[in-house]
């Protein structure tokens, strides 16, 4: 379990993007050094003995996390990207966002069947990028190890959505309610 | 100077985005566990003495060079974002790519005058990203330390670029030619 308060150094911003949402700027949480050194640590020391070779984090703020927790782990890092945006041959998902929709996208040699895989991320809410991240894992035939966030947003029940598709762990630094 | 032959882990893509440009495709890199943490650590050991307080990395390929170097410094993480991605209070600076223009924004409260700062990106081409980051990190009325890029495009002069407004170092892995 975290130490850290991290909660302190996430600022909540009302009506960002859209009227109603809360949104969860993590940026005081990253120029923090010591609260970003421990998060990452708290991650990557969660899943050191787990054999994983490959982190997986979406486009934009999942490489905020995933490149330092693979960097931590020894790990190679996989970005799963927005469309259009990798150069090679991609599997594609689609998925909803709290706000609107959107896909990602993950170079089809970018993962091997020898493969075990975290996904990292800064936040989840609807889970719709975790889900789309795990489905591209199993595209490519690696095995997906688990899930690593730092902040899990209870209230819209990410664990229910990831549950009805994956039951691998989910591991959060904070719960927000 | 860097040991490993990291060039070998870049993939040539020619005519992407556009028809007569070679993208730089290093996600091979990032996979490979070996080279991504010999990259980092290059980087990192490089500035490891020179008092870096933030690391600041450009959406969305400077965010997976910067996390880890800011991680393995033991900094704190600063992303320059696209417009419109970060929800507080941000100051901005336009910039001509290699193919289009665009802008970086940073949250005006970011970085501060006591703050020692690396510029960390994959890849330097015609440096306007690196130009606006730097631009933005004196807006702040913080201390560019240096630069540092996994690659160099030196057919496309950056350092001279960097050099009609920025004195500080420029630390890069492979130069292509």
């Amino acid at each position: 379990m975290a130490i850290m308060d991290y909660e302190r150094l996430v600022a909540d911003i009302p009506d960002y993007p859209e009227p109603g949402v809360i949104f969860k700027d993590i940026t005081p949480l990253l120029a923090d050094n010591q609260a970003f050194t421990a998060a990452i640590d708290d991650i990557a020391n969660h899943f050191m003995k787990a054999g994983i070779t490959k982190v997986v984090g979406a486009e934009a703020r999942g490489f905020l996390i995933g490149a330092p927790v693979a960097y931590k782990l020894g790990a190679g890092f996989v970005p799963a990207r927005k469309p259009g945006k990798l150069p090679r041959e991609v599997y594609s998902e689609q998925y909803s966002l709290e706000y609107g929709n959107d896909a990602l996208e993950i170079h089809k040699d970018a993962l091997c069947p020898g493969d075990r895989v975290l996904i990292a991320d800064d936040l989840v809410a609807t889970a719709g990028t975790a889900v789309a991240s795990a489905k591209l894992i199993e595209k490519c035939g690696a095995e997906l190890v688990g899930f690593a966030f730092l902040m899990e947003l209870s209230f819209l029940n990410p664990r229910d959505v990831i549950g009805e598709f994956f039951d691998q762990e989910i591991y959060t630094l904070v719960q927000v309610g």
